[in-house]
């Protein structure tokens, strides 16, 4: 029996993106569904009854739902080309990060979107001091958890750092210069020559026209 | 070598208790080390730089943090007595739940300390709808995952739901009354029946102490 292997995810979120990554690393085929976020399809609910958000990840008819969750299954599941590192301790350490990554600094991200322009100053320096961390644990590295070919940790830092990027470049603003962080900023351009990320990168200009709509309607809200 | 395995943790949270429980469970010898939280201890800050938080778990001198990835990493590490279930679909749904439970019922928890009179009505009714998720998910099953032994979602659903029952003695009102989640209810009771559990759950009066003043501590600051 073919495996039945489903994506609903959106083109613009990093965390659908995420397991692109993921699935194209290990030579996954899938069959990826765009969802309508201001029109779920009744996949999508029936599918995250609790939560109602991409990613949902389907195999063979049964759904799994959160980005890190995700990731960990497929790695359990198809064995080749594992993302998570081998040993107990540095798996540890790679989902000390992740977690770090998206309950600390996809909060600021997300924060600078609905900020006002005097509010951005102390934004930038808490992404700066987020940053300095993750620079710090990549030093000496070529890719995070000091494996030689990207992971886990990386798929899950690229999502929110490149998506930073594209945010600085519609508010005019740098959360991760190059000259204070330099380690963080290589291995982005390092992951960025990597033909499957390259892949899994939405396209710019429809991105850039995406946050900033975003960043529009956050401001909006905000006021 | 003898294992030199350590605990940070305080004996009143959850996050400490899940780990000794998980350490128990496993006929692991530990070190407890209690934190003074006011005055943080030189091998905490050194250990968890990021969060200085407890609990951390420290193996032959290399530190682990953050509850759920600590947990993991035991069962990865000492693999008698596995408390994550075997299946990768299984362990998604196990580690899914543990994210609900920490994101969304632990908030409510929390949210219910600094509430004023008024607003507790709809932090009943808003952890009401999250226990009855966890009411439907337990349905027909004697422990979480569907296993036949306490696992890694029950030391994790427990810790906060048996919580929850200590903070609604302190506040007189019911989060989880027995007739609405009748199914809840005598799980918590069948898991105070296992000795590990009992072990590890906090002096029933110091606790009652202890978030009565974390209540008056959140009411001052939310005047």
């Amino acid at each position: 029996m073919a495996e039945e292997v489903k994506l609903l995810g959106t083109w613009a979120s990093p965390f659908s993106r995420r397991i692109e990554v993921a699935l194209k690393l290990k030579g996954i085929q899938y069959e990826y569904i765009e969802e309508d976020l201001s029109n779920k399809s009744a996949l999508l609910l029936k599918y995250n009854p609790v939560h109602k958000k991409i990613p949902v990840f389907v195999h063979n008819g049964k759904p799994v739902a959160e980005s890190l969750v995700i990731l960990e299954y497929i790695d359990e599941t198809w064995k080749d080309h594992p993302i998570l590192p081998k040993h107990p301790y540095d798996r540890a350490i790679a989902r000390f990060w992740a977690k770090f990554v998206d309950e600390k600094i996809l909060q600021t991200l997300y924060k600078a979107r609905g900020a006002k322009d005097e509010e951005l100053p102390g934004i930038i320096e808490e992404a700066g001091e987020q940053m300095k961390i993750l620079e710090n644990e990549l030093k000496g590295k070529e890719f995070f958890g000091g494996e030689s070919t990207v992971g886990y940790l990386d798929i899950v830092v690229f999502s929110v750092a490149y998506w930073f990027q594209v945010q600085s470049q519609v508010l005019g603003v740098e959360f991760i210069p190059e000259e204070k962080f330099p380690v963080v900023c290589k291995w982005i351009g390092r992951l960025l020559d990597i033909d499957v990320i390259k892949s899994c990168v939405p396209p710019r200009e429809k991105h850039l026209a995406y946050i900033k709509a975003r960043i529009e309607a956050a401001r909006a809200a905000s006021k």
